[in-house]
């Protein structure tokens, strides 16, 4: 069955799909000066661009895993978080802290979705 | 397809479903005061009825994902684990430490299952 | 549907295929007095035999999760990654760090992949 890979960088592939099921890379922000809330924003940024390239969006997330630098901005986390997601299709979601391979980044974000 | 979503909760479901592959939350205890077995109990038992609100069971695990607070506990989460697992059904795991979102917080599991 | 468990050992198994998605455990090297480079190797080696079990490969990788024990290794995992990886089917990958469950082990990788 196929596999498609989209959004290839080089070490990996950002998008790839099979049988409907979409898996992200970790995504993580460029602007590593910014604080958490900016940082999130601009990872749910480019989730959203990524899913559509699959033709998956956040309301069809099946689950998340967030790794944050540190739990002292979870709420800041959070708070972004809220404002992005489909009240209407949360998807599975899992927090741990975990240090991310720059530590100026604040947060990074695994993704399965479905493409329907 | 149809994604179904469970037992939704304010910032995610703990339970979705779909094409009959079953993602969950990251399952923490809620007794915070509790020692490693007694929380990791907690979260199986909680596993168990997650599973069961989408047709599967410890019996369809496809996958898990153990963090755990520390290792100098790992005995005792085995120990659990062990007792608990279905020993013809047992899942892909992995376990790694990290902080989680209260520091009494000594086990968190995300799952994979299959919906037979 | 059917659930194949592969490679069972006493607390898990090493691969499990639902639907020809293949789900590996956390894939951790043996020789543990060995330095990051050969580490890296030995765990590709072993993500090989096991994806092989299952029809699966390399090639047709959906995810892969790294747990590094430091990113001060970072580049010595990377350049192990880089040969082994097939060019034309990179996966998507996520890498955070991560204590592993013996202080000298510095790599820990999970896969997801497609048994076509």
């Amino acid at each position: 069955m196929l596999i498609e890979r989209q959004e290839v960088l080089q070490r990996f592939s950002q998008v790839v799909k099979y049988q409907d099921t979409v898996y992200l890379s970790g995504v993580v922000p460029t602007d590593l000066s910014a604080g958490m809330a900016e940082q999130a924003d601009e990872v749910f940024a480019k989730i959203d661009q990524l899913l559509a390239t699959a033709g998956a969006s956040k309301s069809t997330l099946l689950s998340m895993q967030c790794f944050v630098s540190s739990f002292d901005e979870f709420d800041a986390f959070n708070t972004v978080y809220d404002s992005w997601i489909d009240p209407e299709a949360k998807p599975a979601r899992a927090t741990v802290e975990a240090a991310l391979y720059d530590p100026r980044v604040k947060v990074e974000i695994v993704c399965i979705a479905a493409a329907t």
